[in-house]
Protein backbone atom coordinates (compact mmCIF):
# COMPACT_ATOMS: atom_id res chain seq x y z
CA UNK A 1 0.00 0.00 0.00
CA UNK A 2 1.43 3.38 -1.00
CA UNK A 3 2.06 6.36 1.68
CA UNK A 4 -0.37 8.62 1.62
CA UNK A 5 0.30 12.55 1.04
CA UNK A 6 -1.80 15.56 2.08
CA UNK A 7 -1.96 18.13 -0.04
CA UNK A 8 -4.09 21.19 0.10
CA UNK A 9 -4.25 23.58 -2.38
CA UNK A 10 -4.59 23.56 -5.89
CA UNK A 11 -3.72 26.70 -7.62
CA UNK A 12 -1.22 27.00 -11.09
CA UNK A 13 1.34 25.61 -8.79
CA UNK A 14 -0.53 23.38 -6.49
CA UNK A 15 -2.54 21.43 -9.37
CA UNK A 16 0.62 20.28 -11.15
CA UNK A 17 2.33 19.50 -7.89
CA UNK A 18 -0.13 17.09 -6.57
CA UNK A 19 -0.55 15.65 -10.03
CA UNK A 20 3.61 14.68 -10.12
CA UNK A 21 3.13 13.04 -6.55
CA UNK A 22 -0.12 10.73 -8.14
CA UNK A 23 2.38 9.86 -11.36
CA UNK A 24 4.88 9.29 -9.08
CA UNK A 25 2.66 6.63 -7.35
CA UNK A 26 1.48 8.00 -3.97
CA UNK A 27 -2.14 8.17 -2.31
CA UNK A 28 -2.98 11.30 -2.81
CA UNK A 29 -5.89 13.38 -0.60
CA UNK A 30 -6.31 16.65 -1.94
CA UNK A 31 -8.52 19.82 -0.94
CA UNK A 32 -9.03 23.09 -2.15
CA UNK A 33 -11.31 26.64 -1.29
CA UNK A 34 -12.42 25.96 -5.06
CA UNK A 35 -13.57 22.12 -4.98
CA UNK A 36 -14.20 21.83 -9.20
CA UNK A 37 -10.17 22.63 -9.19
CA UNK A 38 -9.76 19.00 -7.50
CA UNK A 39 -11.61 17.04 -10.16
CA UNK A 40 -9.38 16.59 -12.88
CA UNK A 41 -6.76 15.16 -9.82
CA UNK A 42 -9.55 12.85 -8.75
CA UNK A 43 -9.91 11.78 -12.42
CA UNK A 44 -5.83 11.00 -12.04
CA UNK A 45 -6.62 8.83 -9.28
CA UNK A 46 -6.40 11.34 -5.55
CA UNK A 47 -9.06 11.49 -3.19
CA UNK A 48 -10.72 14.79 -2.61
CA UNK A 49 -11.37 15.95 1.17
CA UNK A 50 -14.33 18.53 2.15
CA UNK A 51 -11.85 20.23 4.71
CA UNK A 52 -8.04 20.65 5.18
CA UNK A 53 -8.84 18.47 8.69
CA UNK A 54 -10.28 15.74 6.93
CA UNK A 55 -7.09 15.47 4.43
CA UNK A 56 -5.30 15.84 7.69
CA UNK A 57 -6.76 12.82 9.31
CA UNK A 58 -5.68 10.89 6.44
CA UNK A 59 -1.95 11.35 6.46
CA UNK A 60 1.66 11.69 7.93
CA UNK A 61 2.71 14.85 6.07
CA UNK A 62 0.62 17.42 4.72
CA UNK A 63 1.67 19.74 1.77
CA UNK A 64 0.16 23.11 1.11
CA UNK A 65 0.67 25.64 -1.47
CA UNK A 66 -1.57 28.61 -1.04
CA UNK A 67 -1.55 32.65 -1.96
CA UNK A 68 -0.60 34.44 1.09
CA UNK A 69 -0.06 34.99 4.45
CA UNK A 70 -3.88 34.59 5.57
CA UNK A 71 -4.96 31.61 3.26
CA UNK A 72 -1.73 29.64 5.10
CA UNK A 73 -3.35 29.91 8.44
CA UNK A 74 -6.89 29.62 7.51
CA UNK A 75 -6.02 25.80 5.69
CA UNK A 76 -3.77 24.96 8.48
CA UNK A 77 -5.00 26.51 11.75
CA UNK A 78 -8.22 28.35 11.15
CA UNK A 79 -11.98 25.89 12.09
CA UNK A 80 -11.32 23.01 9.96
CA UNK A 81 -7.93 23.51 9.13
CA UNK A 82 -5.43 20.83 9.00
CA UNK A 83 -4.30 21.32 13.04
CA UNK A 84 -7.74 19.80 13.73
CA UNK A 85 -6.99 16.71 12.00
CA UNK A 86 -3.40 16.55 12.67
CA UNK A 87 -2.43 12.75 13.32
CA UNK A 88 0.34 12.43 16.34
CA UNK A 89 3.75 13.20 14.99
CA UNK A 90 3.09 14.91 11.62
CA UNK A 91 4.61 16.90 9.59
CA UNK A 92 3.10 19.88 7.47
CA UNK A 93 5.19 21.31 4.69
CA UNK A 94 4.19 24.89 3.61
CA UNK A 95 5.11 25.61 0.42
CA UNK A 96 3.54 29.06 -0.04
CA UNK A 97 5.05 32.50 -0.01
CA UNK A 98 4.18 34.18 3.06
CA UNK A 99 5.85 36.28 5.32
CA UNK A 100 8.73 34.64 7.39
CA UNK A 101 7.15 35.76 10.56
CA UNK A 102 4.00 34.09 9.91
CA UNK A 103 5.71 31.04 8.96
CA UNK A 104 7.47 31.15 12.43
CA UNK A 105 3.50 31.94 14.05
CA UNK A 106 2.37 29.15 12.45
CA UNK A 107 5.54 27.01 12.94
CA UNK A 108 5.16 28.06 17.05
CA UNK A 109 1.35 27.41 17.11
CA UNK A 110 1.56 23.66 15.29
CA UNK A 111 4.20 22.91 17.86
CA UNK A 112 2.17 23.91 20.37
CA UNK A 113 -0.18 20.70 18.97
CA UNK A 114 2.30 18.53 17.87
CA UNK A 115 2.68 18.92 14.43
CA UNK A 116 6.41 19.95 12.73
CA UNK A 117 6.51 22.38 10.59
CA UNK A 118 8.57 23.33 7.84
CA UNK A 119 8.25 26.40 5.60
CA UNK A 120 9.55 25.38 2.01
CA UNK A 121 8.81 28.11 -0.88
CA UNK A 122 9.55 27.50 -3.99
CA UNK A 123 10.89 29.48 -7.43
CA UNK A 124 10.69 27.77 -10.91
CA UNK A 125 6.83 28.78 -11.87
CA UNK A 126 4.17 26.46 -13.10
CA UNK A 127 6.83 25.13 -15.48
CA UNK A 128 8.81 23.91 -12.90
CA UNK A 129 5.61 22.54 -11.16
CA UNK A 130 4.97 20.86 -14.15
CA UNK A 131 8.22 19.59 -14.87
CA UNK A 132 9.66 18.53 -11.17
CA UNK A 133 12.56 20.75 -11.65
CA UNK A 134 11.34 23.54 -8.91
CA UNK A 135 14.16 24.83 -6.23
CA UNK A 136 12.53 24.36 -2.57
CA UNK A 137 13.76 26.86 -0.14
CA UNK A 138 13.74 25.02 3.45
CA UNK A 139 12.95 26.61 6.79
CA UNK A 140 13.14 24.42 9.49
CA UNK A 141 14.91 21.36 11.75
CA UNK A 142 16.72 19.36 9.47
CA UNK A 143 15.37 16.35 10.34
CA UNK A 144 11.87 17.53 9.57
CA UNK A 145 13.03 18.06 5.88
CA UNK A 146 15.06 14.47 5.90
CA UNK A 147 11.96 13.30 6.83
CA UNK A 148 10.07 15.46 3.54
CA UNK A 149 13.03 14.86 0.92
CA UNK A 150 11.89 11.88 -0.98
CA UNK A 151 8.45 13.63 -1.32
CA UNK A 152 10.37 16.69 -1.79
CA UNK A 153 12.69 15.18 -4.61
CA UNK A 154 9.48 14.63 -6.96
CA UNK A 155 8.82 18.16 -6.67
CA UNK A 156 12.44 20.15 -6.99
CA UNK A 157 15.53 19.84 -8.66
CA UNK A 158 17.35 21.65 -6.17
CA UNK A 159 16.04 21.47 -2.27
CA UNK A 160 18.44 23.83 -0.17
CA UNK A 161 17.88 24.27 3.58
CA UNK A 162 18.48 27.95 4.46
CA UNK A 163 18.09 27.70 8.65
CA UNK A 164 15.04 27.38 11.22
CA UNK A 165 11.30 28.04 10.60
CA UNK A 166 10.89 31.43 8.32
CA UNK A 167 14.49 30.95 6.64
CA UNK A 168 13.08 29.46 3.49
CA UNK A 169 10.55 32.69 3.25
CA UNK A 170 13.87 35.00 3.75
CA UNK A 171 15.34 33.59 1.07
CA UNK A 172 12.41 33.41 -1.02
CA UNK A 173 12.28 37.28 -0.30
CA UNK A 174 15.19 38.00 -1.37
CA UNK A 175 14.70 36.28 -4.45
CA UNK A 176 11.60 38.20 -5.23
CA UNK A 177 14.05 41.11 -5.14
CA UNK A 178 16.48 40.10 -7.56
CA UNK A 179 13.60 39.51 -9.80
CA UNK A 180 11.86 42.82 -9.42
CA UNK A 181 14.92 44.84 -9.78
CA UNK A 182 16.19 42.42 -12.76
CA UNK A 183 12.93 43.53 -14.36
CA UNK A 184 13.34 47.50 -13.77
CA UNK A 185 16.95 47.08 -15.49
CA UNK A 186 14.99 45.42 -18.09
CA UNK A 187 12.26 47.81 -18.66
CA UNK A 188 14.32 50.73 -18.05
CA UNK A 189 17.09 49.60 -20.76
CA UNK A 190 14.51 48.58 -23.71
CA UNK A 191 12.81 51.97 -23.06
CA UNK A 192 15.92 53.87 -23.33
CA UNK A 193 16.64 51.45 -26.80
CA UNK A 194 13.72 52.21 -28.43
CA UNK A 195 13.72 56.06 -27.70
CA UNK A 196 17.17 56.13 -29.03
CA UNK A 197 16.18 54.05 -32.06
CA UNK A 198 17.72 51.17 -31.91
CA UNK A 199 16.47 47.28 -32.12
CA UNK A 200 15.48 46.23 -28.93
CA UNK A 201 15.94 42.81 -29.55
CA UNK A 202 19.58 43.90 -29.82
CA UNK A 203 19.90 43.54 -25.72
CA UNK A 204 18.67 39.86 -25.29
CA UNK A 205 21.22 39.14 -28.21
CA UNK A 206 24.03 40.96 -27.75
CA UNK A 207 24.33 41.79 -23.54
CA UNK A 208 23.13 38.37 -22.26
CA UNK A 209 26.05 37.00 -22.55
CA UNK A 210 28.18 40.07 -20.70
CA UNK A 211 28.15 41.83 -17.00
CA UNK A 212 24.28 42.46 -17.92
CA UNK A 213 23.19 39.88 -18.45
CA UNK A 214 20.18 37.88 -16.15
CA UNK A 215 17.72 35.23 -16.55
CA UNK A 216 15.35 38.24 -16.82
CA UNK A 217 17.10 39.55 -19.53
CA UNK A 218 17.24 36.24 -21.55
CA UNK A 219 13.87 34.60 -21.25
CA UNK A 220 11.51 37.65 -20.94
CA UNK A 221 13.79 39.85 -22.72
CA UNK A 222 12.47 38.10 -26.30
CA UNK A 223 8.77 38.81 -24.70
CA UNK A 224 9.06 41.72 -24.19
CA UNK A 225 10.42 42.74 -27.89
CA UNK A 226 6.97 41.24 -28.83
CA UNK A 227 5.43 42.50 -26.75
CA UNK A 228 4.27 39.14 -24.91
CA UNK A 229 3.50 39.66 -21.47
CA UNK A 230 1.16 35.86 -20.83
CA UNK A 231 1.96 34.98 -17.64
CA UNK A 232 4.26 33.61 -16.53
CA UNK A 233 4.28 34.94 -13.04
CA UNK A 234 1.53 37.05 -12.45
CA UNK A 235 2.18 41.21 -11.41
CA UNK A 236 -0.61 40.77 -9.23
CA UNK A 237 1.15 38.07 -7.17
CA UNK A 238 4.69 39.95 -7.11
CA UNK A 239 3.46 42.80 -5.91
CA UNK A 240 1.81 40.77 -3.00
CA UNK A 241 5.37 38.97 -2.26
CA UNK A 242 7.14 42.57 -3.08
CA UNK A 243 4.50 43.98 0.19
CA UNK A 244 5.97 40.85 2.67
CA UNK A 245 9.78 42.32 1.63
CA UNK A 246 9.07 45.86 2.09
CA UNK A 247 7.22 44.83 5.76
CA UNK A 248 10.26 42.73 6.37
CA UNK A 249 12.43 45.53 5.31
CA UNK A 250 10.45 48.21 7.70
CA UNK A 251 10.36 45.86 10.52
CA UNK A 252 14.66 45.88 9.97
CA UNK A 253 15.04 49.21 8.96
CA UNK A 254 15.97 49.14 5.81
CA UNK A 255 15.00 51.19 2.97
CA UNK A 256 14.81 49.53 0.00
CA UNK A 257 14.61 52.11 -2.78
CA UNK A 258 14.80 50.00 -5.83
CA UNK A 259 12.45 47.59 -4.58
CA UNK A 260 9.96 50.44 -4.33
CA UNK A 261 10.53 51.67 -7.88
CA UNK A 262 9.42 48.44 -9.07
CA UNK A 263 6.22 48.26 -6.99
CA UNK A 264 5.86 51.62 -8.45
CA UNK A 265 5.97 50.49 -11.77
CA UNK A 266 3.57 47.11 -11.08
CA UNK A 267 1.41 49.48 -9.51
CA UNK A 268 1.43 51.51 -13.02
CA UNK A 269 0.16 48.46 -14.64
CA UNK A 270 -2.10 47.88 -11.77
CA UNK A 271 -3.83 50.75 -12.49
CA UNK A 272 -4.13 49.98 -16.11
CA UNK A 273 -5.49 46.72 -15.42
CA UNK A 274 -2.75 44.88 -16.52
CA UNK A 275 -2.35 42.78 -12.86
CA UNK A 276 -3.15 39.45 -14.58
CA UNK A 277 -0.34 40.08 -17.07
CA UNK A 278 3.18 38.51 -16.54
CA UNK A 279 5.92 40.43 -14.82
CA UNK A 280 7.43 41.70 -18.14
CA UNK A 281 4.54 43.50 -18.67
CA UNK A 282 6.31 45.82 -16.49
CA UNK A 283 7.46 47.08 -19.95
CA UNK A 284 4.49 49.05 -20.64
CA UNK A 285 4.48 51.59 -17.58
CA UNK A 286 7.59 52.87 -19.64
CA UNK A 287 7.48 51.68 -22.96
CA UNK A 288 4.91 54.51 -24.68
CA UNK A 289 6.22 57.29 -23.37
CA UNK A 290 9.24 57.87 -25.92
CA UNK B 1 55.52 44.82 -43.89
CA UNK B 2 52.61 44.56 -41.16
CA UNK B 3 49.76 46.84 -41.10
CA UNK B 4 50.11 49.91 -39.35
CA UNK B 5 47.36 50.33 -36.47
CA UNK B 6 47.32 53.88 -34.91
CA UNK B 7 46.01 53.43 -30.92
CA UNK B 8 45.01 56.36 -28.64
CA UNK B 9 44.88 55.81 -24.94
CA UNK B 10 46.42 53.57 -22.62
CA UNK B 11 44.50 53.29 -19.85
CA UNK B 12 43.24 50.10 -17.65
CA UNK B 13 41.17 49.27 -21.08
CA UNK B 14 43.36 50.40 -23.57
CA UNK B 15 46.89 49.32 -22.41
CA UNK B 16 46.12 45.30 -22.74
CA UNK B 17 44.18 46.08 -26.26
CA UNK B 18 46.97 47.42 -27.73
CA UNK B 19 49.07 45.22 -26.45
CA UNK B 20 47.21 42.20 -28.21
CA UNK B 21 47.71 44.30 -31.48
CA UNK B 22 51.06 44.13 -30.99
CA UNK B 23 51.00 40.60 -30.25
CA UNK B 24 49.11 39.20 -32.76
CA UNK B 25 51.65 41.12 -35.13
CA UNK B 26 50.88 44.69 -35.88
CA UNK B 27 53.33 47.82 -36.53
CA UNK B 28 51.20 49.87 -33.70
CA UNK B 29 52.15 53.38 -33.08
CA UNK B 30 50.44 54.61 -29.48
CA UNK B 31 49.67 57.91 -27.71
CA UNK B 32 48.37 58.60 -24.25
CA UNK B 33 48.24 61.90 -22.23
CA UNK B 34 50.34 60.27 -19.87
CA UNK B 35 53.05 59.26 -21.37
CA UNK B 36 54.80 57.11 -19.20
CA UNK B 37 51.99 54.52 -19.87
CA UNK B 38 53.29 53.92 -23.30
CA UNK B 39 56.63 52.79 -21.95
CA UNK B 40 55.30 49.11 -21.26
CA UNK B 41 53.80 49.02 -25.04
CA UNK B 42 57.14 50.66 -26.51
CA UNK B 43 59.43 47.51 -24.98
CA UNK B 44 57.04 45.05 -26.62
CA UNK B 45 57.46 46.73 -29.56
CA UNK B 46 55.35 49.61 -30.36
CA UNK B 47 56.56 53.07 -31.23
CA UNK B 48 55.22 55.83 -29.63
CA UNK B 49 53.64 59.44 -30.72
CA UNK B 50 54.26 62.85 -29.02
CA UNK B 51 50.50 63.47 -30.23
CA UNK B 52 47.24 62.05 -31.49
CA UNK B 53 47.97 63.69 -34.69
CA UNK B 54 51.17 62.16 -35.28
CA UNK B 55 49.50 58.75 -34.41
CA UNK B 56 47.19 59.65 -37.37
CA UNK B 57 50.28 60.68 -40.01
CA UNK B 58 51.11 57.28 -39.62
CA UNK B 59 48.22 54.68 -40.06
CA UNK B 60 44.78 54.29 -42.18
CA UNK B 61 43.13 52.69 -38.88
CA UNK B 62 43.02 54.51 -35.73
CA UNK B 63 41.63 52.95 -32.47
CA UNK B 64 41.25 55.14 -29.49
CA UNK B 65 39.34 54.18 -26.10
CA UNK B 66 39.55 56.85 -23.16
CA UNK B 67 37.48 58.23 -20.69
CA UNK B 68 34.72 60.62 -21.87
CA UNK B 69 32.86 62.51 -24.16
CA UNK B 70 35.38 65.50 -23.73
CA UNK B 71 38.54 63.50 -23.98
CA UNK B 72 37.36 61.65 -27.00
CA UNK B 73 36.65 65.55 -28.73
CA UNK B 74 40.16 66.52 -27.46
CA UNK B 75 42.08 63.38 -28.71
CA UNK B 76 40.12 63.36 -32.52
CA UNK B 77 39.43 66.79 -33.26
CA UNK B 78 41.12 69.12 -30.66
CA UNK B 79 44.39 71.12 -31.64
CA UNK B 80 47.28 68.52 -31.85
CA UNK B 81 44.08 65.54 -32.45
CA UNK B 82 44.17 63.50 -34.53
CA UNK B 83 41.79 64.53 -37.53
CA UNK B 84 44.63 67.46 -38.12
CA UNK B 85 46.91 64.50 -39.14
CA UNK B 86 44.37 62.21 -40.56
CA UNK B 87 45.33 60.25 -43.63
CA UNK B 88 42.75 60.85 -46.70
CA UNK B 89 40.39 57.75 -46.60
CA UNK B 90 41.56 56.99 -43.07
CA UNK B 91 38.98 55.12 -40.37
CA UNK B 92 38.26 56.61 -36.96
CA UNK B 93 36.89 53.52 -34.48
CA UNK B 94 36.70 55.39 -31.01
CA UNK B 95 36.11 52.21 -28.38
CA UNK B 96 35.67 54.77 -25.40
CA UNK B 97 31.72 54.82 -23.75
CA UNK B 98 30.64 57.95 -24.49
CA UNK B 99 27.03 60.32 -25.38
CA UNK B 100 25.71 58.78 -28.42
CA UNK B 101 25.08 62.62 -29.59
CA UNK B 102 28.79 63.31 -28.98
CA UNK B 103 29.38 59.97 -31.26
CA UNK B 104 27.42 61.54 -34.12
CA UNK B 105 28.88 65.27 -33.82
CA UNK B 106 32.52 63.72 -33.98
CA UNK B 107 31.22 61.68 -37.06
CA UNK B 108 30.12 64.41 -38.46
CA UNK B 109 32.75 66.58 -37.51
CA UNK B 110 35.15 64.09 -39.00
CA UNK B 111 33.13 63.22 -42.17
CA UNK B 112 33.63 67.50 -43.22
CA UNK B 113 37.65 66.37 -43.10
CA UNK B 114 37.07 63.01 -45.09
CA UNK B 115 37.88 60.66 -42.34
CA UNK B 116 35.79 57.80 -42.27
CA UNK B 117 33.99 57.34 -38.71
CA UNK B 118 33.01 54.40 -36.07
CA UNK B 119 31.52 54.20 -32.82
CA UNK B 120 31.80 50.85 -31.24
CA UNK B 121 32.45 50.79 -27.23
CA UNK B 122 32.93 47.48 -25.23
CA UNK B 123 31.94 45.60 -22.39
CA UNK B 124 33.71 43.01 -20.88
CA UNK B 125 36.16 45.11 -18.81
CA UNK B 126 39.76 44.24 -18.17
CA UNK B 127 39.50 40.59 -18.13
CA UNK B 128 38.11 41.00 -21.23
CA UNK B 129 40.41 43.32 -22.71
CA UNK B 130 43.41 41.07 -21.88
CA UNK B 131 41.94 38.03 -23.13
CA UNK B 132 40.45 39.37 -25.98
CA UNK B 133 36.60 38.47 -25.46
CA UNK B 134 34.78 41.64 -25.23
CA UNK B 135 31.88 42.42 -26.79
CA UNK B 136 32.07 45.23 -29.23
CA UNK B 137 29.11 47.21 -30.44
CA UNK B 138 29.41 49.10 -33.21
CA UNK B 139 27.77 51.97 -34.81
CA UNK B 140 27.99 53.32 -38.07
CA UNK B 141 28.25 52.13 -42.13
CA UNK B 142 28.41 48.53 -42.46
CA UNK B 143 31.20 48.68 -45.07
CA UNK B 144 33.34 50.58 -42.25
CA UNK B 145 32.99 48.22 -39.54
CA UNK B 146 33.73 45.23 -42.20
CA UNK B 147 37.00 47.28 -42.93
CA UNK B 148 37.75 47.30 -39.03
CA UNK B 149 36.46 43.91 -38.50
CA UNK B 150 39.98 41.83 -38.52
CA UNK B 151 41.47 44.27 -36.22
CA UNK B 152 38.33 44.23 -33.54
CA UNK B 153 38.18 40.60 -34.13
CA UNK B 154 41.89 40.27 -32.11
CA UNK B 155 40.01 42.31 -29.67
CA UNK B 156 36.65 41.04 -28.74
CA UNK B 157 34.93 37.48 -28.99
CA UNK B 158 31.11 39.27 -30.33
CA UNK B 159 31.03 42.04 -32.86
CA UNK B 160 27.51 43.38 -32.75
CA UNK B 161 26.34 45.89 -35.50
CA UNK B 162 23.91 47.76 -34.02
CA UNK B 163 22.65 50.51 -36.76
CA UNK B 164 24.26 54.27 -37.89
CA UNK B 165 26.97 55.98 -35.87
CA UNK B 166 25.96 56.66 -32.21
CA UNK B 167 24.25 52.99 -32.28
CA UNK B 168 26.46 51.50 -30.27
CA UNK B 169 27.07 54.15 -27.55
CA UNK B 170 23.33 53.27 -26.98
CA UNK B 171 23.34 49.97 -26.78
CA UNK B 172 26.41 50.26 -23.92
CA UNK B 173 24.10 52.57 -22.30
CA UNK B 174 21.64 50.38 -22.47
CA UNK B 175 23.88 47.81 -20.71
CA UNK B 176 25.45 50.23 -18.18
CA UNK B 177 21.31 50.69 -16.85
CA UNK B 178 21.34 46.62 -16.90
CA UNK B 179 24.48 46.34 -14.93
CA UNK B 180 23.24 49.23 -12.42
CA UNK B 181 19.95 47.83 -11.68
CA UNK B 182 21.15 44.13 -11.06
CA UNK B 183 23.74 45.17 -8.37
CA UNK B 184 20.68 47.33 -7.05
CA UNK B 185 18.84 44.45 -6.75
CA UNK B 186 21.54 42.36 -5.12
CA UNK B 187 22.62 44.69 -3.03
CA UNK B 188 18.69 45.35 -1.95
CA UNK B 189 18.39 41.23 -1.46
CA UNK B 190 22.04 40.68 0.42
CA UNK B 191 20.86 43.92 2.81
CA UNK B 192 17.38 41.96 3.57
CA UNK B 193 19.27 38.59 3.64
CA UNK B 194 21.72 40.01 6.62
CA UNK B 195 18.75 41.80 7.81
CA UNK B 196 16.74 38.25 8.40
CA UNK B 197 19.27 36.40 10.07
CA UNK B 198 20.26 34.03 6.54
CA UNK B 199 23.72 33.12 5.36
CA UNK B 200 23.71 35.48 2.58
CA UNK B 201 25.54 32.65 0.67
CA UNK B 202 22.46 31.07 0.11
CA UNK B 203 21.76 33.87 -3.23
CA UNK B 204 24.47 33.09 -5.14
CA UNK B 205 24.14 29.50 -4.25
CA UNK B 206 20.18 28.98 -4.22
CA UNK B 207 19.05 31.46 -6.43
CA UNK B 208 21.42 32.19 -9.62
CA UNK B 209 20.44 29.26 -11.69
CA UNK B 210 16.93 30.48 -11.29
CA UNK B 211 14.23 33.27 -12.32
CA UNK B 212 16.18 35.74 -10.07
CA UNK B 213 19.78 34.82 -11.37
CA UNK B 214 21.94 37.23 -13.07
CA UNK B 215 26.12 37.76 -13.89
CA UNK B 216 26.17 39.93 -10.90
CA UNK B 217 24.44 37.86 -8.86
CA UNK B 218 26.86 34.90 -9.97
CA UNK B 219 29.87 36.64 -10.52
CA UNK B 220 29.64 39.91 -8.36
CA UNK B 221 27.64 38.16 -5.30
CA UNK B 222 30.50 35.74 -3.83
CA UNK B 223 32.58 39.15 -3.40
CA UNK B 224 29.72 41.09 -1.52
CA UNK B 225 29.59 37.46 1.04
CA UNK B 226 33.40 38.27 1.14
CA UNK B 227 33.15 42.31 1.74
CA UNK B 228 35.38 42.19 -1.33
CA UNK B 229 34.86 45.17 -3.49
CA UNK B 230 38.10 45.51 -5.29
CA UNK B 231 37.34 46.50 -9.32
CA UNK B 232 36.44 45.25 -11.47
CA UNK B 233 34.40 48.15 -12.83
CA UNK B 234 35.07 51.31 -11.07
CA UNK B 235 32.16 53.32 -9.25
CA UNK B 236 33.30 56.40 -10.61
CA UNK B 237 32.85 55.16 -14.08
CA UNK B 238 29.77 53.94 -14.20
CA UNK B 239 28.46 57.07 -12.57
CA UNK B 240 29.93 58.99 -15.74
CA UNK B 241 28.17 56.14 -17.81
CA UNK B 242 25.05 56.93 -15.99
CA UNK B 243 25.03 60.42 -16.14
CA UNK B 244 25.29 59.75 -20.11
CA UNK B 245 21.96 57.75 -19.65
CA UNK B 246 19.96 60.25 -17.73
CA UNK B 247 20.94 62.53 -20.37
CA UNK B 248 19.53 60.34 -22.97
CA UNK B 249 16.48 59.69 -21.30
CA UNK B 250 15.83 63.63 -20.41
CA UNK B 251 16.12 64.26 -23.85
CA UNK B 252 13.67 61.52 -24.78
CA UNK B 253 11.27 62.70 -21.98
CA UNK B 254 11.89 59.07 -20.32
CA UNK B 255 11.79 59.28 -16.20
CA UNK B 256 14.41 56.31 -15.41
CA UNK B 257 13.46 56.18 -11.34
CA UNK B 258 15.04 52.85 -11.06
CA UNK B 259 18.70 54.12 -12.68
CA UNK B 260 18.22 57.02 -10.41
CA UNK B 261 17.89 54.72 -7.37
CA UNK B 262 21.21 53.15 -8.45
CA UNK B 263 23.04 56.56 -8.89
CA UNK B 264 22.07 57.38 -5.38
CA UNK B 265 23.62 54.34 -3.93
CA UNK B 266 26.59 54.68 -5.88
CA UNK B 267 26.89 58.55 -5.00
CA UNK B 268 26.12 57.31 -0.98
CA UNK B 269 29.73 55.11 -2.25
CA UNK B 270 31.21 58.52 -3.47
CA UNK B 271 30.50 60.47 -0.48
CA UNK B 272 32.25 58.17 1.73
CA UNK B 273 35.03 57.75 -0.24
CA UNK B 274 34.77 54.26 -2.04
CA UNK B 275 34.41 56.04 -5.74
CA UNK B 276 37.43 53.68 -6.92
CA UNK B 277 35.94 50.44 -5.53
CA UNK B 278 34.32 48.01 -7.77
CA UNK B 279 30.11 48.41 -8.53
CA UNK B 280 29.82 45.79 -5.98
CA UNK B 281 30.59 48.07 -3.44
CA UNK B 282 27.29 49.33 -3.78
CA UNK B 283 26.25 47.07 -0.56
CA UNK B 284 28.32 49.14 1.43
CA UNK B 285 25.52 51.57 0.92
CA UNK B 286 22.82 49.23 2.77
CA UNK B 287 24.65 46.60 4.40
CA UNK B 288 25.56 48.01 7.68
CA UNK B 289 22.20 49.75 8.36
CA UNK B 290 20.44 46.30 9.61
Amino acid sequence: MPATIGFIGLGIMGAPMAQRLISAGYDVVVYNRTASRAEPLVAAGARAAAQPLEVAQQADLVLSIVTDSPDAEAVLLAEGGAVHGARKGALFVDMSTIAPQAARDIGTRLGQRGVRFVDAPVTGGDVGAKNGTLSILVGGAPEDLDRARPVLGHLGARITHCGPIGAGQTLKACNQILCALNMVGLTEAMALARAGGIDPALLPEALAAGAGGSWALEKLGPRIVAEDDAPGFMIDLIQKDLRIVQAMAEAAGLPLAGTAVAQSYFADNQAHGEGQRGTQGMFRALARRA
